[in-house]
């Protein structure tokens, strides 16, 4: 059984998901402590894998790109695992979470702005996907909001 | 007309969404080149909002939490915008996308691993949502990838 974590751990984690640049001396200050309990904490949360990225959102519409999010359902038996490590590897392909319910994959893939080049993309997707039962596209215009703890 | 951004900012971003704790040392030595440089670089890509945000990807299992992405259908004419800022304040929503195409909002949330609070929380979401038309739900249980750059 892992342990779980306290009120402090996820307090320091809060911070972090709206500012994960933020150092070592500003978390001590905002939490009203030390810097080496703060430091402390953060590498346990790392080294437990309980913080599991620190990551960056970008304005895609800046970048030049299109950000598409495709849910996929998948045939009873499909070989999540295998499509997974075949998905995995794709440079176009920046997000995939593998999920129970409506969808069994979301995959989210990042194509520059030509229609053309995306339903490539989808499609080339579609192909690689060993017991795809059917997908649904959403192009995402914004993140409006995103802090995950 | 925004300033595009060149080569250089792609690849500091692409080390950012690796791992967007990196120092200014660091990153300057990844790229072989100047802190300063470096440093200049990245405030310019935070001013103008092309880093939208720095975050982490927590473990949700270790957080006892149960994470559900909800893809929204509209109705046509739906309030889009009065939907968000309705949900922008509620703390379990966690993530808010705005998107066109098969769903129209998708919205992450968090919540304790107690399938009866889900069910109150999600029947809570679709009375908010002014036009809703239909909602499909699945619980991610790992995210695989997660690299927007």
């Amino acid at each position: 059984m892992k342990k779980k974590i306290d009120k402090f751990d996820l307090q320091i984690m809060k911070i972090l998901a709206k500012n994960s640049r933020i150092n070592y001396r500003q978390l001590a200050e905002l939490l009203n402590t030390t810097r080496q309990r703060v430091s402390r904490r953060l590498e346990k949360l790392e080294r437990e894998g309980i913080i599991k990225k620190y990551t960056i959102i970008p304005d895609f519409d800046r970048l030049g790109y299109t950000y598409v999010a495709i849910g996929l359902s998948l045939k009873p038996g499909a070989p999540v695992d295998k499509i997974i490590e075949t998905l995995k590897e794709d440079e176009e392909i920046k997000v995939i979470q593998r999920a129970i319910g409506y969808h069994q994959l979301i995959v989210h893939i990042v194509a520059p702005k030509n229609m053309k080049e995306i339903e490539r993309k989808i499609h080339e997707l579609s192909k690689k996907v060993e017991g795809l039962e059917s997908y649904d596209i959403s192009f995402v215009t914004d993140i409006v909001k995103f802090e995950l703890v």
